[in-house]
């Protein structure tokens, strides 16, 4: 096959670098080429990620050290990027390179948010605001003309991905009223990254179950409401509660939105249906979702149900947070992008148990 | 002591019965002189359950078959009796025991609705209508009056008490609208009890997260709107969503309510510290709760949060199913109802971790 | 591609069952045309398992009733067939399947003992003993040679493989005395089954670690002890101990085996590199093995220190019971039989975390 | 009740600290007046420690930082104090305690070694080598009369109690070769302690089993060899393994040793009813022991089988590595060395599940 891209991933020593690099051994046209890290450079891969000792020529790779200002160096040796670094960090490394002519995937918060206001409220100056227009929110399933041929994108986070999918047909289709609606989502630990911190520590994680970062304080909400407002054609507000679950992998959101008058379970599930016509979000119809059903899946699922006492639209959504709600999400938009199939060389089935 | 209570425990083999004789090892006025099990007759209790090993008085004594007409017989043999079988088996069981002057705490859902309509609705015919209002709530910080020499006491659900606790202030104050409650409660496997399901099969809970009986499907929503509208003077319907956690202990509901215009956070808290006088809820305000915090104790953390933008309050409450949820309300509505301080040999610091 | 083979599984049910649908899924050269089930015989596959719901066109195919008389009706259908079946009705299906000129790979117990006494002794009767010396035993790594081109083998099991393969180079180069060797392994609760038992209860499970059949009850001792005895060249005994873990997937295997008295640590790690030649067996030297670093790959480590005070060698394996232990197995033992790399299409780096 | 002993606790911000805490709250002669640690001096007891919130006396307690040169002011304010310090501070803070007249029970490894050269071979120098032949060592059912009146007691390790207690009726009862022995134990992460490590980072715990420091590396080694060769009666060696599991608490020891020609399984069992007239350990017959039967509970249990085929004896423990592993072990050094019933205010049921 001739077009094998040669793949880069800076930020490789963290989860969703572990999850790019098993993701991309599946690909069929993908070839790593490049592994950088901050806080491990100078180290063989195998040692920083043993779960690629497997793979020899992956696992003595040196983690290289990679400044912005090195990616005159990278123009010719890869042609995509795959950034996973802090926020601000990501931005300029992910600038530097799409300057270069690289095709850059971003999977920090960095080029999500269209507004540089809005961003430097929730995470401080934006060190490239002139690049959020060009950059294009990578959730393919609402984006995917946009993204054809994209150069910077911008994978989106876990949280929203969980949040922003089961809403979406509701809000598109005018099912449900733009106020009050309030998403409970439920996240593994993973979704805290790797560094050791009290709140992630075994014996204080396992049987301890706890919500975080409520009322609006979560930096994820932005960028919930940039998509669900863009899709509903008006601004609009969530309450957005994060829980932090004693699993490892997996995101549950249940979100709850008043239903229009005449709104009925089978046009949401219908509504869906048409949205998701991608293979990568099923839409369950007798079964409520389950988070090991998607583990180390490239697919979401959803489900709709109205509690019709109250006239409420529960839609609730699972998936894996580091693949959907991460690493196979940025690979799904580099398919769309190339013009490939969504799910080409991505997992469907998924690791049950 | 003189007044050693003689205790019968009547369902011993699940885990309230487990949970029971832990916390009635604990107790100064409890002494467990009875132990029967549907079953598991005929079975040392030690076999059953083997957490009581290192009580060869208990370990070694045999699980009896107990049917409503054998209650006579243990009339002079005990002074209360904690029921905790089946819907309807265990109404049975409990109307027998209190026609033969023995005090009786129900843990099942038999005496908890005052309707028996509504009971019939929700888990078929009630076998002893008439005892219904008879039998008196048994969360002690809103039933403390009436729980005071009560002879047939209801003791509350896991689900409920969790909803109901931090709910009941904002409600018995006015500081919430009636319409809109949402209760997004996420509960451990041990609450589905002890007989061996797929959905409680290791594999299957480890690393799954999942709604479950959604959109008013749960037999426990009758109970919270019964208590809750009692608080607020008037008929409310919520909407109830109970969620499967992968651990074994604890439960943590996170409910959402409209704010009235005037509403504010410390009015919140302050109406929650007046209302739990007792010292089994705690009221946190700069901590957020966890279950980790509560598991193996008689606790219950309540916390509150205003989201402003949407003016949506957010009351939050943990304890352990078990615990709180189930056993140790027990005992401490039989301590309230014996006049005795409510925490008598009741554990209050959590095993932790 | 011309040659890819139509694959049957009888058992898809199962956990077996779900990874070999997942392994076959990336694999090049597979394509599944066949699945049948016992207990959800008429089901969708994707109603059984979840797992599949993100690949249609397997989701929605019926689970079929296989029985052995019905072989004759695969014969067109399908090229190679795994069959994981509880023992005895496995050897009955594979034997029909094999007699059709069907290739077969059992991951039973069934086809892994040479000695038809030793098996009736183990499992009782065996109903098809005359095919016991044609199957071959489906470790690549110690019977390459007897794979090529074999029409019957028997996938080994999931201790087993845990236990020869880091012993297997010490013994078949006397480093080791051969008696006196133990070995303690323990497992996640997957390798129980995906049938609901109390001793799979999640919350029994959860916090709980028990050894179970020791000192011999444990029918995966003669395979054991066959395989060892062989590279030995002489019969020996082992003490195996198995324990149950609160995780899900994967098995360390610690085996303790006296060093013979000029034994180097460098000539075990040299002696297990020779042998494993093989990209899925990876000797580690300074790391210690951790399941948590092959979960969901096709590959196993291994790693070796002497206790100088005792003169103990310690070997430790780390694997994925339903992958190395059982269906990535099956498949590597197929790519060898096909005279295909032996990773073809298997995933080689885990699922971190 | 005239004599209850007032309480210090020194080191109490660690799960040690916790569980004496909790432990100290169900006894009815002790009265926790001091709380001491050293990262979190100055702040409240309950905001270390969220597990005594529902406890405001304790809650609200500071806590205050504590030298050895501050000794004298505790003289006259408690009777007895527990250290639970690193070693070396913990053996310098236990001497300056008990120069004042303090009843001390150490629960670092300071003073459980009675040779001093061993113990800088394991630990660096020791503060107080003068002291080693004072300090008891608080296995009671090993040394309850030097218990008896003890006011320097060191509270044995987590592992080694696991290891010594099966072994100890063996050995002193001669059923058992003293070479050879083996001892393969398990623990929960709560063993490695409070300070969040990236090996007890929970995405990276949860389905991870690894074993560690094996080989003679680990520092509890030569306490387990210092008992075990005390009973019998000539200094042994063991190979000692630790695996960490993914479990909060909990220990398993499963230990391997060679049978006397002679000895029965009846005798090993007998010989441990006989050493164990404790009410603490329990002899299982049938069963095979369990960490969950265990949890939170002051007991441990012990279990017998013989592998005949190789006259293998294996002896087999389970405890809960923060109760009778460490904190009610202190405990009940505490009540042997008051002359109180060994269980006096202990809790004997476990949490279970």
């Amino acid at each position: 096959m001739t077009d094998v891209l040669r793949v880069g991933i800076v930020g490789a020593g963290g989860y969703t670098g572990s999850e790019l690099l098993r993701l991309c051994q599946g690909h069929p046209r993908l070839s790593v080429e490049f592994v950088a890290a901050r806080d491990n450079a100078g180290k063989a891969l195998g040692d920083v990620l043993p779960s690629v000792l497997g793979v020899p020529e992956l696992a003595g790779r040196l983690l290289e050290r990679f400044e912005p200002e090195q990616a005159r160096n990278l123009a010719g040796r890869i042609d995509v990027a795959f950034t996973a670094l802090p926020h601000a960090a990501s931005a300029k490394v992910a600038a530097a390179l799409w300057q270069q002519g690289i095709q850059v995937i971003d999977l920090s918060a960095d080029y999500r948010l269209r507004d540089a206001e809005v961003y430097e409220r929730t995470y401080g100056p934006h060190p490239h605001p002139e690049l959020l227009e060009t950059a294009v929110y990578g959730l393919v399933e609402l984006h995917r003309d946009a993204l054809r041929g994209a150069r910077l994108i911008a994978a989106p986070g876990c949280y929203p991905t969980s949040a922003i999918l089961p809403l979406a047909p509701l809000l598109a289709n005018q099912l449900v009223e733009l106020e009050g609606i309030i998403i409970d989502a439920k996240s593994g630990v993973s979704g805290a990254g790797r560094k050791p911190l009290p709140s992630t520590h075994f014996s204080e994680c396992s049987e301890g179950l706890r919500p975080y970062k409520v009322a609006g304080a979560h930096r994820h909400t932005p960028e919930i409401e940039q998509e669900l407002g863009r899709l509903a054609g008006a601004p609009l507000q969530v309450v957005f509660t994060p829980n932090l679950c004693p699993m490892t992998r997996g995101i549950l959101a249940v979100a709850y939105a008043r239903a229009k008058p005449s709104t009925t379970l089978a046009q949401c599930v219908e509504a869906a249906r048409q949205m998701f016509g991608s293979t990568l979000v099923h839409v369950l119809e007798e079964a409520l979702p389950d988070t090991l059903w998607v583990r180390g899946s490239a697919c979401a699922h959803v489900a709709y149900r109205i509690d019709e006492r109250t006239r409420t639209v529960l839609a609730m959504c699972t998936l894996d947070n580091l693949a959907k709600g991460a690493s196979s999400q940025a690979l799904q938009a580099l398919n769309a992008a190339r013009g490939w199939d969504d799910a080409l060389g991505l997992p469907r089935i998924a690791m049950f148990p």
